[in-house]
C-alpha cells in the first residue's frame, strides 16, 4: 500500500512527491499551516488527495487550538478553513471536503457540542472520508476495469493513481482493476510536463505493481496511437463541471482530441467528489497559472533564456464532447453528462 | 547573424547547441570524424544545416587526405561519404548534401582532374550551398510572409531557425520574414520535449532578434489555440515525400490534428532539399530512435525511475491532409502535394 498521506498521533505524514521517484521520503505536518504549505508545494497533489488532505488538515487545526471552548474556537475554525482552501483553485474536491468538515462543525455547535467533542467528530469525519476515498477507488476500478481491453496499450496523463488519493487511484484503479480481472494491459504514460507526474509517480506506482509501463514524452502520443499500439485513454479529473467539461491536468484536453482523431476510447475515473454540478460548464472552473520557474527550471538547471515569456496553467478543461464515458464509483455516465449526472446523483453512493 | 555553422581555414566552426541557451560555446571540428561526431551529438541539428555541415565534412576530408592522387583517394572519398551519411537517418538534406558532392566527385575524377582541383572544387560545392541554403531561407521567409497574420501569434514547434540552417531559418525565416513587413507577430515556442529545442533554441535566438516569444510546453498549445491565441503554425520539415507528407520533430503530428480541430492554417517551411520525391509516402520515411538517456535525465539529474521502459522517437510524419500549405524557396505549394510538387519541380530554383 502506497502511503501517499496518513494520519498519525503526531500530525498528517504525506510521502514527499515531488522527491519522488529517487527518494522515498517523508513530510510530517504537525499543525494545519504545514498541511497547506504541503499541499501548495505539491507535496502532495491529485484532486481526492487534497480534499482528504485538507480535511485532515481541518482536524489537526481543531485538535492543536489552544482555545477552551466552542466559542472561543470558532474564529479560528473559519481561519483554519480558508487558508486550506486558498492552496488551489482547481479541483474542487478541496472545497468539498472542507465544506463537509464545516458541515460537522456548524452541526455540532449549533447544537452546543463540546469543543472536545467537536475535535472528535472533525477527526472521525477526516478518516471516513479517507477510508471512504479508497472504497471509492476500488468501486472506480471494478466499473472501469471492463471498458479496458483484454490486451493492450491504455495511455494515461499525469497521475490518477494512488499517489493522487488516498489509495488504489481513480484511472491507475481502472488499470489496477483490469490487470486484476487478468486484463494484459500496457500502460503508456506521458512524461507531463512541466512537473513530470507521469514519468516520476505514474511510473514508479506501476512499476511497484509490477504493471508494464512505458513512459513517453507529452508530444509523443499522437504517435503511438496512429502505430495502433494504444486501445483506450484513461485519466482523472481535477474538477468536471454539470455538463460533462472535465479539468485535469494540462495536456489532457490534447490527449481527448488526438484520442478521438484516431477513433480511440477517452475516460475520466473520478470520484463523485470531483462533479461540481454547481459549475454549468468548464469555461467556469478557474484554472490555476502556476509559477515560471516549474518550465523554466529542471533540478535546479534553468533550460530557457533569462527572460522569455512563459505559458504554465496548471490544468486544462476537456469539453464533454470528447469524453467517451465518465467512470465514476456509483457507475459509468454516458453522453449527454447534464442528464446522466442527474440520473446517477439518485443513485445511493 | 547567428554562427550556426562556419567554414574556416583550421575546420568547420559550429555554436554548440546542446550548451545553448546558457552557455555560447563553439566547437571546432578539425577532421571529418570530427564533422560526423557534430552531427551525431546534436552539436549542429536540423536539416537544412546538417546538409551542409555534411557537405563541409566531405570537403574537409577532401582537404585532410594524405592520399597524392585522386585514384588514391577514391576509396577515402567513399569512406567519408559513408560515415557522414551515417550520422542521422531522417533528414533527406544529409543524403541530398553528400549526393551533391559524390556527382562533383565522380564528374571530376572521370575527367581526370587532380587531387588538388577536386579538393578545391567540393569546397566550392559545400561553400555555395552555405550561401544558396541563406538565401533559400530569406525566400521561404518572403514568400511565406504573406500567409502570416497581420497582427497574432504564430505558434512553432522545435527550431527551424537561424540554428537549423546556415542562417535565418524556415520556419523562423517565414516569422522574420513577417516581421520585416512590419507584421506584428508573437512567437508561442512549444519547448519540445525531449531535446527543448524551442525552450532552448528558438526561445534564444527569437529575443536576439527582439521579436516577442513566450515559451510553452508542449502539451499546452491546444488551451492557447482553444483561446484564439493561435493564429497561424509554422514548422520545418526533416523529409516530404511525393505526397506531401512531411517529417518532422516529434510533436508536429499532434501540432498538425490540433491546429486542424481549431481551424488554425498549418504550414511546413522547408528548403526544396528537404524534398524527397524517390519516397512515395511518408509511411516510407526512416523514423530514428534517440538514446533513452534524453528522456530519462536531464542535465544529469535523473527524472523516471530506474528501468522504466522509454518512448524516444526523435521524429514524426504529418499526413498531407494535415497541412495547409508547404513553403519553399520556389513558392506555396497547396494540396494535391504530389501535383504541386510535380509542377513546382519546373519551376527554376
Amino acid at each position: 500500500m502506497i502511503p501517499t498521506l496518513e494520519w498519525t498521533s503526531d500530525g498528517v505524514r504525506f510521502i514527499d512527491q515531488t522527491k519522488l521517484p529517487l527518494e522515498e521520503t517523508y513530510v510530517l505536518a504537525t499543525n494545519y499551516q504545514q498541511v497547506a504549505d504541503v499541499i501548495v508545494t505539491m507535496v502532495v497533489r491529485g484532486a481526492p488527495a487534497i480534499g482528504v488532505s485538507a480535511a485532515m488538515g481541518v482536524a489537526l487545526g481543531a485538535k492543536s487550538t489552544t482555545a477552551l471552548t466552542t466559542e472561543e474556537f470558532t474564529p479560528e475554525f473559519d481561519q483554519i478553513c480558508t487558508l486550506l482552501a486558498a492552496t488551489r483553485p482547481t479541483a474542487v474536491n478541496l472545497f468539498w471536503a472542507i465544506d463537509r468538515m464545516k458541515a460537522i462543525f456548524t452541526q455540532l455547535s449549533s447544537s452546543g457540542a463540546t469543543l472536545h467533542d467537536i475535535q472528535q467528530s472533525l477527526l472521525a469525519e477526516a478518516l471516513k472520508m479517507y477510508d471512504q476515498d479508497i472504497a471509492d477507488c476500488k468501486a472506480i476500478g471494478a466499473h472501469g476495469a471492463h471498458l479496458m481491453p483484454d490486451v493492450g496499450g491504455v495511455l494515461t496523463h499525469c497521475n490518477a493513481g494512488a499517489l493522487a488519493t488516498c489509495g488504489y487511484g481513480t484511472a491507475l484503479g481502472v488499470i489496477r482493476g483490469a490487470v486484476e480481472q487478468g486484463k494484459q494491459i500496457h500502460v503508456f504514460a506521458d512524461e507531463t510536463r512541466p512537473f513530470l507526474q507521469g514519468a516520476r509517480l505514474t511510473a514508479w506506482e506501476l512499476m511497484a505493481d509490477n504493471i508494464p509501463t512505458t513512459v513517453l514524452c507529452d508530444n509523443m502520443a499522437a504517435v503511438l496511437m496512429r502505430q495502433g499500439r494504444i486501445q483506450a485513454v484513461v485519466v482523472g479529473a481535477d474538477r468536471i463541471a454539470a455538463n460533462g467539461d472535465a479539468a485535469n491536468k494540462i495536456g489532457t484536453y490534447s490527449v481527448a482530441i488526438l484520442a478521438r482523431e484516431h477513433g480511440i476510447p477517452f475516460y475520466i475515473a473520478a470520484p463523485w467528489s470531483t462533479i461540481d454540478r454547481a459549475t454549468a460548464t468548464g469555461d467556469l472552473i478557474p484554472i490555476e497559472e502556476r509559477a515560471s520557474i516549474e518550465v523554466t527550471h529542471h533540478g535546479g538547471k534553468q533550460l530557457t533564456p533569462h527572460g522569455v515569456g512563459i505559458c504554465n496553467p496548471a490544468f486544462d478543461v476537456t469539453p464533454a464532447k470528447y469524453i467517451t464515458a465518465i467512470i465514476t464509483e456509483r457507475g459509468i455516465l454516458r453522453a449527454p453528462y447534464s442528464q446522466s449526472l442527474q440520473v446517477m446523483e439518485l443513485v445511493t453512493p
